[in-house]
């Protein structure tokens, strides 16, 4: 049974949204974890009456949210991001957070979900009821496994949730969503940078607030080359980043960290630097900023998807579309004039499809 | 007079479709000139008639173009680019070759055109018969710029130019619009690298397949200095770049080399390393790959652009989008809703404008 199976299933048996609403913001407990449940099903439906729910619950949510402090966590498979985010939130439990994990993992489209989807993976944090536990939705496109991370996001911390962690791994544009969503990205490295830099896509480690070098327990020399090494780059990234007036704002210098998950080593100092973050970014108003940046970027984001999206579900585009994109690709025609054939193909279509979903 | 009127009042006097494509494609001199400059005057043009016959010459000359090495040069103002490329054009011109430069500058729309505009910082290159300098569009956003950029680099291939410079400055993202409308892209930086970095935006320094460092002959110790810190710095954008399928099919470490343009010391040294990437580019399959990405990505660019124009010129977008807009960035409603509310008034609002050129 898939995901979206279940979505769909769960919406069968959805509460009005008043009682799903009191339930969510209602006292911490089984109750309220049930509801979260639900809601994010509810946010997961491609349903178009269950999207207007959706809408409404998204709406009535908003002026409780907010308050967390959110974290993305990547780094490629088998760098210990589940082992280390386990370990990062019992630790948090331990200090009196709230919890919650969620996940952006576009290929669970295609695998059934790799993150999170096998809940044995976080046991000891999933059976806490401090903390709640969702894998990346499934049958999405990265933008709307993004999207419905992001809402999934706001109802975890309206429902209480003080701290966010978001995981994803490096597939496609996944961690640039996951920075685009989160006050502080955190990327994952194992001691063997060298190799391991060769798996990081261009860009993405220019997009992380923190480093962590895992595993670094098992070799020591090893990650004190790696973090010389990342320290490096992340300063070379981070002067090229000087054009970026948000990175201006921040003024801040990215730290590389050695940690060992498994045994705990070195998670209370990696916490430590990130509410050093978190504050100094408070204080200088990036934060604020940074937020206000991630929402206009996408709002646009899913403006962008659905006219793409309505444009390619229209009959004539659908059928002119391919032959255009292969005499561009074949060299026959120039691409800036396909562009307009098809644009005025889809122009003289008429109306666009019905609102539907972005994809 | 702006650029936009000078293209305006060109297309009056334009010829018919054949006379100008028999001019344009016909013995070099003084009418192919003329006929080179008109057209491009036309693909500047954004009446929908000159856009139709614009539209016609592209597909005309298309069989013709494709042949010449298209070099792209980016660096700060100040880093010494027009003295570069006169030089440098200067140089293949003894070579026998016919050199045409073209520009991408999204600021010349703010200042009237800053690169190129000022045909005296060329004078020498400007009054040779086998050269052809145009400078950037006026009047178009960066996407649009870029386009009739692209277009133009076409109609100089089809005129028998052999090699395209496209210089831009660090406006924005021209560089990534040059890197992708090119087949080798040049960074230019000055010896004091340390400061020239910081002017770098995030991911520029990684488009690069040849570093030159300008006016070495300035400061030889801080040339050797820039010459290190780049090659570290490429060495690891490189690694990073490796997830890249491109980058893996190219397998090319980008150089680093000093240059004084004003000498023209280290010219000839500078081209024979761009012959060696682009031959490697070919033997590679890397060249042809490299321009069907482009191909491919710029149709799909123009279209983006083209539903975002249409959309955004919709009465009741332009009536509700910016109050939605305010919502978002006030915190007041969700992103993802503002998006579906905007797509749905959109949609609701029935067929979409009438096709005109994408901004």
């Amino acid at each position: 049974m898939s995901l979206a199976d279940t979505a769909e299933a769960g919406v069968q048996r959805m509460p009005a949204l008043p009682s799903l609403l009191a339930a969510l913001t209602g006292p911490a407990g089984p109750a309220q974890r049930r509801a979260l449940a639900k809601a994010i099903t509810l946010l997961e439906s491609s349903r178009a009456d269950h999207r207007l729910l959706a809408d409404a619950l998204l709406d009535a949510v908003l002026p409780r949210s907010g308050a967390a402090l959110r974290v993305g966590i990547s780094g490629v498979p088998g760098v210990g991001k589940s082992t280390f985010v386990e370990s990062l939130g019992l630790m948090l439990l331990e200090r009196g957070h709230r919890v919650a994990v969620l996940a952006v993992d576009p290929s669970s489209q295609l695998s059934g979900g790799s993150i999170l989807g096998d809940k044995t993976r976080m046991e000891r944090l999933s059976v806490r009821e401090e903390a709640f536990i969702r894998p990346s939705p499934a049958g999405h496109t990265l933008g709307g496994v993004a999207e419905k991370t992001r809402e999934a996001l706001l109802v975890c911390e309206a429902a209480g949730h003080d701290i966010v962690l978001v995981e994803t791994v490096g597939v496609g544009q996944s961690e640039t969503a996951v920075a685009g969503m989160t006050d502080c990205f955190v990327l994952m490295q194992l001691p063997n940078a060298g190799d391991e830099l060769q798996a990081i896509k261009r860009g993405v480690m220019e997009l992380a607030d923190l480093v962590v070098i895992n595993k670094a327990d098992l070799d020591r020399d090893a990650a004190t080359r790696a973090q010389a090494q990342i320290t490096g780059s992340l300063r070379i990234a981070g002067q090229q980043g000087r054009g970026d007036p948000l990175r201006l704002a921040e003024r801040w210098t990215p730290l590389v960290m050695p940690v060992s998950a498994l045994d705990g080593q070195g998670l209370a100092d990696f916490w430590a630097a990130v509410q050093r973050f978190a504050a100094q970014q408070q204080r200088t108003g990036a934060h604020a900023e940074r937020r206000r940046r991630q929402n206009e970027a996408w709002m646009d984001e899913r403006i962008t998807a659905g006219l793409m999206q309505r444009f390619q579900a229209a009959a004539a585009v659908r059928a002119e579309l391919p032959a255009l994109r292969a005499a561009v690709l074949d060299g026959r025609m120039v691409a800036s004039v396909a562009a307009r054939r098809a644009l005025d193909l889809y122009a003289a279509a008429g109306p666009p499809a019905a609102a539907s979903p972005p994809p």
